[in-house]
This record gives structure tokens, sequence and C-alpha cells, in this order.
């Protein structure tokens, strides 16, 4: 009847039913402008229903302006509603993705250990942080991000890294990633250049290059960014690892460190320092950052993915107070604010200094793991290999003798079931570092690690006989 | 000695204490460029500390480049070293906000009561959220959201709306303005016009602006937008909010949806649909989204909001397919995706059906503050005003004869303790609907709402006799 077929067995009301089906009618031309709808009490009956429900039905119909009512009259199809389907051959496949092969050994970078991570004690912190929570801020409270955390992550920055940052100038993101987005267009002129360390982090240095800056690469040694080379004829923010290069792993000494804030001074411009992993020194104390000797150049941003877990989206960017307003606009019109819920639990985390115990827990755990690195490629590759940069972090970039490592070898490797970067893909000129891989290893036990290296020699081997 | 003054109190190691100090000395040029350091003997004595923390703080100076060691030498400052301090006058001044009026009537728009919000329940899916999620979660998880969140909104978007929508098609995002944010990057090209009701939220068009838009109002009427004024001379995607257009409150009529449709088609652009509150209709079923019609040519925002919190950060997207692989890459350039937590909590609350519990009862509390609103007006303004748009959302739009309402009246409303918001506000062409002002009522008590009409009239009277 009316070509409809109930289902009282869905989830989804039978006046909606009802309306649906009409409305798809009226749409396809089925119904015509004009045509009166059957009466209430005729369809009720047709269908089984009762004759609320299609009064119900009708009244969607008619506040949505798809039928017409007029007093005494029956109802009838509004006018302009036919809509032929469109043809769009590219809706609708939707591939499958393909079978990834098995990963036997995974040296992918910047994973922290999440099965070491405390859940018990953070899902503690979480409950007392959602408990306490007062209602307001399940409302907008700002774009900077809750006070307590800013306040938390203030004494923690004394305590760690010696350096004195007020609560104010602290402002909270959804994680690194966020923070380098929003630096990029709070930074941005049209011809804007942006120069940036070669090799780097490719993925982050695509914020830049979407956001339409010239990237400028500036060339990287086992000590990091080398600022002779920096050139006042293409002057623009720089953004630099001081404290341990990615992906080399040099901690930037404080001759270069003093040149490059000259730099960024004498063209009037500001250094984006990314800090993503230096709380994990396993010789001495963690680096200081550039931000304490020239807090109005500086752009300080800290994560908190690789200390405790990267879904936590928690980062945090300290401003150069002129440059505040922006900022508070910015983060407004991006997504407005952080959640509040990790917030005050990660300012619980941090207070009872649980947070500083499990640093040094895994600070211990890491520091083995790298041995266990060095040692396991000692054993396979003999004097073929050189470690670079400084004893930190979750990676270590490796140079070995007479090798080239390009895109074909990293997929290669990959059908082979080894996950491994060469340190050419972080590269923008091609060609200099081709003979370097970066091991992952914070996130391996120790005899994934010592099995991993194992099938990676093996598999060098076949590739250079092959 | 050594002008060092070190603190025991201090939450900062002694060893950090003297590095920072012969670092700062280092870079002001009180300590010169080849100057030997004392010997860590000497040094250690006159400070009173061991002489391993000596060690330790001249180890940080020479990793870090500020001093160089050769055996048998003593430790010498390094070269390059000096910085002076830059001149910064815009820096350090940061100006303590204004004492903010007292807030006697609240009539601010799209704030729901945080005080009816079942806390307690939430804190139960989170917990549970928490203690049942696999460590996996806690790594990067990719840009989509949660499967199960996905899941569960398709199946609340079937039984709500009646749309059936493939999980695979949803995206989760950190709210509708991030949702916003991506919209506008995603279907951005140079010198692309974007349509937008007007009156319309005036924020929201902010993002738009920003990113490098020609926005281009098109007129809205008692019953959305007017889509006769639509002209192919300007082709583009249309921003609109057809189930409740903000702020004059109308459900578009089913003849301009199919007009707006044939509009998109014909210039081969997208419809970006706003649906930021068409939960909270008060007669009547939600208005079925207009994405129903044409799932190809429309992108469907979605909140979490207004029916839970603000401070949630959760909406969603629904992309068409085509569009969908560069969504993927630009969330997972601009912040790579939600926090797992809220994601968890929030698809246990619909599981449940807490969600569908919580909308009904809220739904009756709202109308209820509704008619509230409209007796109160009628009490205090007579005949001299007319509501305007469908019953539905958290706000009314409400036309008073005779009156011309500005920013100065809204200045001057301010100081009187009322906030309220003229339509001008969020007009872009000024001068359309100066009578009219918009009342968020969803958060206030009944005694709110009466009190705060009757605070309104009195100031309007003063007004219009000043």
């Amino acid at each position: 009847m009316w070509g409809m077929n109930l289902n009282r067995n869905l989830d989804i009301s039978l006046k909606r039913q009802i309306y649906q089906n009409l409305r798809d009618q009226m749409l396809a031309g089925t119904l015509k402008a004009g045509d009166p709808l059957p009466s209430t009490r005729e369809l009720a009956k047709a269908l089984s229903v009762s004759r609320n429900t299609v009064n119900e039905a009708y009244e969607m119909l008619i506040v949505e302006g798809y039928a017409e009512s007029r007093q005494g009259a029956p109802t009838r199809v509004a006018e302009g509603l036919i809509l032929n389907r469109e043809r769009n051959d590219a809706a609708g496949t939707r591939r499958e993705p393909e079978a990834a092969p098995l990963i036997l050994a995974d040296f992918k970078t910047g994973q922290p250990d999440l099965r070491l991570f405390p859940r018990y004690v953070w899902q503690r912190a979480f409950q007392k942080a959602l408990s306490g929570m007062p209602a307001d801020l399940l409302g907008y409270t700002g774009p900077q991000g809750l006070l307590e955390l800013r306040q938390e992550i203030a004494s923690w920055l004394m305590r760690s890294k010696g350096i004195a940052v007020d609560a104010g100038d602290i402002f909270i993101t959804a994680g690194a990633t966020q923070a380098l987005h929003l630096v990029s267009d709070l930074l941005y002129a049209e011809h804007q250049f942006m120069l940036v360390e070669d090799p780097c982090n490719i993925e982050m240095i695509q914020t830049f290059i979407r956001k339409g800056y010239t990237v400028v690469p500036v060339p990287v040694d086992a000590q990091g960014i080398r600022t002779e080379t920096l050139c006042k004829g293409q002057p623009g923010p720089v953004y630099v690892t001081p404290s341990h290069q990615f992906p080399l792993g040099g901690i930037l000494p404080a001759s270069r460190r003093t040149a490059l804030i000259r730099f960024a001074r004498s063209c009037g411009s500001y250094i984006v320092e990314d800090d993503y992993d230096s709380e994990f020194r396993y010789y001495g104390e963690p680096a200081s950052p550039l931000y304490a000797m020239a807090p109005e150049r500086v752009i300080y941003i800290g994560t908190f993915s690789k200390v405790l877990f990267p879904a936590l989206r928690i980062g945090y960017v300290i401003v150069p107070r002129e440059l505040q307003k922006r900022w508070r606009r910015l983060r407004t019109y991006t997504d407005v604010q952080n959640p509040p819920f990790e917030q005050a639990a990660l300012a619980e985390f941090l207070r009872t200094r649980t947070f500083d115990r499990h640093i040094t827990k895994m600070r211990k755990i890491y520091k083995q793991r790298r041995q266990i690195l060095l040692d396991s490629l000692g054993d396979c590759f003999g004097d073929g290999w050189r470690p670079w940069g400084d004893a930190a972090g979750l990676h270590l970039a490796v140079e070995f003798d007479g090798m080239v490592f390009n895109d074909a070898f990293r997929d290669d490797a990959r059908r082979n079931g080894i996950r491994i970067a060469p340190v050419e893909h972080h590269c923008l000129r091609k060609g200099e570092h081709h003979n370097k891989l970066l091991l992952g290893y914070g996130h391996l036990e120790p005899e994934d690690i010592r099995s991993g290296i194992y099938r990676l020699r093996e598999f060098m081997k076949q590739a250079k006989d092959s």
C-alpha cells in the first residue's frame, strides 16, 4: 500500500518510517507537486498503525515543507521538490586497505613503551580529577588551558631544567603537532621563509609546507644545526630541536645557541624550539632549553607524548608575551581548548611527582635498551657501523659503511618484516645521509632488539648480495 | 665566592644552581672566552658542597658547549658565548584584565545547563572506559576516531534522525569549531567564495575569513537561507544551519533544500551543514538533515557540546567519500587525533542510551524554560514584541517594536549587569535586523529568566528615555 513496507523490528520509529517513505517518493517524483496524500484515517488503516502515528508523520512533512495543508482540504505535496540522483562514480568505491605484511622487527621512532605506563595510578589520578571537578569546567574556560596544570608544568620546568617560567606564559595544546600547526599560523606572512634543520622530522615540516612557507633547509652535523650557514638574505623563523636533534641526535653547543639567537634578533624573527624528548638523557642532566637564554625570541614546544603516551594529546607552548594575544585568538578559532579531564589528571600526576618517578624509571629502562642495541650492533656488524649523536631519546641514528639506504630499501625491508626508516627519508636535500638508518628502540624488549638487529643483518646481507 | 649564592631550600638541585650561575656569567661576559674555571676542589670547598656536585655541574657545561676541558689543563670558558640582553619594551608588560561588571541577567547563547548534567553516570562511564581500555589505544590510532564511538553515533543518527550512515564515513573531531576549521582547509582554493547565511554565527565565520575565503552573505528570512538569491556568478561551498538557523531560528523548507542541493551540484561544490542543536525541538521530531538528501554533496557537522557539555570537545563530521583521503591527511597534520578516553566514555554513554534519556529530560526542561521566557516577554512587553523561528534550541530571537539594538546598546547593557547580543552583532550586512535581540535561556533557572526579562525591560525603558 502506497509502496510502503514498515519494519517493526527497526530501532527507528514507525512515524519516521512513514515520513521517510513519503519524502523519498516526493524527492524522486513518484509523488508530484500538488498530489494529495491519503487521508490519515485511510493510511493508518492500510498500514495497521494508529492514526496518531500517521498524523505525526504528516506533521513532520508539513513542518519541513514537503507537504502543505489547508483547512478542510487534503494534505498535498509541495512544489519544487524533485531531486534526481546524482551520478557520482567516485562515491561508493571504498577500497579495502591492502593487508600489511607482518612486522617482525619494528624499529619505528618516537614510540614509548606503553606497556610500562602506570595505568592504575593514572586511572586514580583521572578519577580524582573527575570527581573533584567544579561544574564550570564543563563549559568553555578559554584557550590557555587549566591554571593548575600550567602551574604544575612551571614547577616541573624549574625542578627538571632549572628554568623559571610564569604559568601565565604557558599555553596548553592538543599535543606538539597542534602546537606546530598553531605556530605555523602565528608566524605566517606572505612569501615568508621558514628555516629548518636538514635532516629534520619530515612529517612536522609538512605543516609548514601546507601553510605556504618557503622552507629553507639548513645543514646539520653531529652537533646540530650549522648556524654559520644561516643567511641573512633568507630571514625568517628557525625551527630547531637543540636538546636532541631529530634525527641525528646532536646537542647544540652553546656557541651555536648564541649564534642562533643573534640571527633571530638581527632579522627580527623567532626561534621555534621543539623539545620532543629531552627528558630522556642517559648521561648527565637534560640539556637546558634555548628558551632560557632568550625568552623574548623563543617559542618553546614541550610534549607529554613521549614521556607518558601519545594518545594523551597534551603538549604546551611557552609563548613570548608580544605574541600571546594572537595565540589566544588562533587557538579559539582552531578548536577552542583542550578537554579538562586529561589536564586535571596530568596536573595531579605532576603534583604527586608520579610523573618524575615514571621518568626516572623509564630513563633506566631506555638506557639499558640503548646499550643492548649498541651491543647487538657490535655483535652483528663488527666495525662496519658508527652511532651518531648524544645518548638520549628513544631512537639512534646509525651509519653503516658502504651502504645506500633509500625508499626502495625501506619498502623492501618492510616486505621482509622489518619496519625501519633511512635518515634520507627525513632529508630535504637528498644524498648527504644515505648511509644512515634510524633505529627506534624505546618500545622494544631486549629480546626484540637482539632478534631485530639479527634480522636486519640477514636482510642487509641478502640485499647486498642480490 | 664566584658571585654565587646557593639556596638549599629550592626545588632545584645544587649542581643545576652552580651550572646556571656560571652559564649566566658566561652569557653576560663576566666570565670571558678562555677564562679558566676554578678547580672543582676549590669551588666545592668555597660553596660547601661535595666535589661530585661541582663535577656534575662542570660536566653539564662541557656537554652543552659552555666550557671546554683538555686533559691536564683547567676547564675553560668556550668561545662566542656573549649574548646581551635584548631591549624589548613590549615584553614584560602584561596588563591585568579589567574587572568585569557583575552579570545579573545572562542571556548568552549556546549554553546548556551544566548543573543538570548527570555527572555521576558520566564518571562511571569514564571509569569503565579507562579500566577496559587496551594498551594500544594509548598510542597513535589514526585521525578517524574510535570505531566503537563512530558505530554508536551511526546508530544514534539512525534512531533519532532516521538516517543511515556508515561508521566508515564518520570522522570524530575536537568539537564543531575544529570541524569547521578543517572543512575550511579542506575546501579551500585560491580566490574561493564561501557562501554563508546572513545573519549567521559571526564567530564561526571568522574561520573562513582567516583562511582567506571571500565570504559572500546570502540573506536569511524567517524560514532560513533565501536560496533564490544564490548566484551562479559566485560559485562555492555554502555554509548553512538548515535544522535551526542561527540566529533567527527557521527550519529550512524542503523546496529550498532541494534548491540548495541543485545549486551545489550545478557549480560542483559542497554544502556544509552545521547541525549545532537540532536535538532540542520542542514540538515534533528533530528535522531531518540535508545530508540525507545528497550524501555526496553535503559535509555534515554534528556536536555534543550542546547536548552534553562544551568542554567535552567531541564533534563529528560525515565526509563525502571523495574527500575522505584529504580529510585524513589534514587532521593528521593539524593535531593527529582526539584523546581516547572521552571517546570511549561517550560510546558507553550512547550504548547504554543514557544519552537518549538525558536528551529527553533536557528537552522537557528547556521547553518549559522557553515557555517561561515567552510568558515573561508577554508580561513585560505586552504586544510590542514578536518571537522568530521554530520552537527549538537554547536561544530565541525576538523582535521589539521601534528599537535599534547595536554594539553600543550591548555594551551599555553589559555595564548594567545584562549580557545580551543584538542580532546585528551576527550580521554581515548591517541594518536589516537592528530591532532584534538574542535571548539564550537554556542555562537559566525559571526565576533567572523572569528577573532577567524584568531587568531588561527596565533597562530598555531607561535607554529609550535617555
